[in-house]
């Protein structure tokens, strides 16, 4: 396993930047654009394929290539392809296809660097209002428009009256996931949907407080992870186990909050 | 009644798009900042007032006293303002108010310029992403981040299958009213949910085709109204009729899908 030096930190880093701005250079032209084709790749359900989405992984790939070689790739459209590294970038081009399709800027650029055990630098990118989340390698710091910078840190909400709890769907997964989600949506203070990766960037930016969703992939989640992580907050799946493999997700502020979610997630039949 | 000369209208047309950045101005070091106060003016439900909706707000009647006097004000925060032209304005200083206590940047300052018939001008503005929507005037407009500019114009869609629907909450007004929102629902190809005035927004730039709201003010719909006629939509009330009073909002990219909307809410009990 390869050791992370501050060198390779600073190199990966670089890498992980690099690849950000190549995503958004491939899809802005995309995005708004008229006649956008979608394609229909899953039998049930509407999940569109755009041009951008396919453009966006490739210019990923190919930056890769140029920079980093020897490491692994999993990619949302293109599927895996193994490294030598020990180290494996997980890239989602658009998290968030019906909100790109929409014209709604709430898509994201999703890029993580695992290793074997998860997640260990992520970034939520918003090419469109200019907004970066990063998290990783001691770092948890945004920029967005007209300049701004700031660092990100989870808030300290510790009960669920408090909070603000925010979900893709309001029809999240099964009927006894949705229950799950209900249970908890019930208790909070407000709830809001159709955010896609935003949501898990506005939990890192002290925002919000809880994201709950199921059915994710390990290419949705594990930038997210990264970029809470980093900022304070917690994520597990529903029975506060790692996630980063994908499933069900809990995203919390803090360790108090997350366990008063998990309380009403726990007992959710698979 | 004022005679609305070419002079006249590029006077307030002016005064609109400093109505706009004096609310941005007064808004923006709001957006995000923590600790933010949300006195709960509702007996029931959940309708955050921040200080920066009231700050808004005074700064757009500010404006207004200096540029405009002789017009009618009608704001969310403050109230009617009667004017001696025969014009009003008609103010929500944040729409969205729930997005904005979510740190999501699709809530939106909404000004209309009214007469007894209706808008005749309006500007959705998104300060924190730079995005302007105006309509009105013979002008349908937008310009956004990194100094884009476009013509506004809604989209041909006309099935029902091929629709792209838009509403603010999964629970739409009463039963009957989310019945009559759920019959379209289960006939478009995608709904989303949770954007506020960015869906009028985007329906007026060509990318979603229809918004279904119910319970509206005649300050949150004013200004879509404009937008949208002048990007050649249309916006009524779920009989029909002329919605800038208030009420159920039913806004389409074109007649004939206005039309096949129509036929599955008419009916909907009051």
């Amino acid at each position: 396993m390869t050791e992370l030096t501050d060198e390779l930190r600073q190199t990966l880093l670089a890498t992980a930047l690099s690849l950000a701005d190549a995503a958004g250079e491939a899809i802005l032209p995309h995005f708004r654009s008229r006649g956008l084709s979608a394609d229909n790749k899953a039998r049930e359900g509407f999940d569109p394929v755009t041009v951008a989405d396919r453009a966006a992984e490739e210019a990923m790939r190919a930056t890769l290539a140029r920079l980093r070689p020897q490491d692994g790739i999993l990619g949302e459209e293109f599927g895996e392809q193994a490294g030598e590294s020990g180290l494996t970038w997980v890239l989602d081009p658009i998290d968030g296809t019906r909100a790109f399709l929409s014209g709604t800027p709430t898509w994201g650029v999703l890029i993580a660097l695992a290793n074997e055990s998860g997640p260990m630098l992520g970034i939520i990118d918003q090419p469109f209002t200019g907004e970066r989340f990063i998290g990783g390698f001691g770092r948890a710091h945004w920029s967005g428009p007209r300049n701004a910078t700031a660092s990100l840190e989870t808030r300290d909400t510790h009960h669920l009256e408090d909070a603000i709890l925010f979900t893709t769907f309001p029809e999240v997964g099964s009927p006894a996931e949705r229950r799950g989600f209900e249970a908890v949506r019930d208790r909070v203070r407000l709830t809001r949907y159709g955010m896609d990766c935003y949501a898990y960037a506005l939990l890192a930016a002290g925002q919000i407080d809880l994201v709950i969703e199921a059915g994710l992939a390990a290419y949705d989640v594990q930038a997210p992870i990264a970029v809470i992580e980093a900022a304070g907050g917690i994520v597990t799946d529903w029975t506060g186990a790692p996630v980063h493999a994908g499933g069900r997700v809990l995203a919390a502020a803090n360790a108090t909050l997350h366990a008063r979610a998990l309380d009403l997630l726990r007992g959710t039949p698979v």
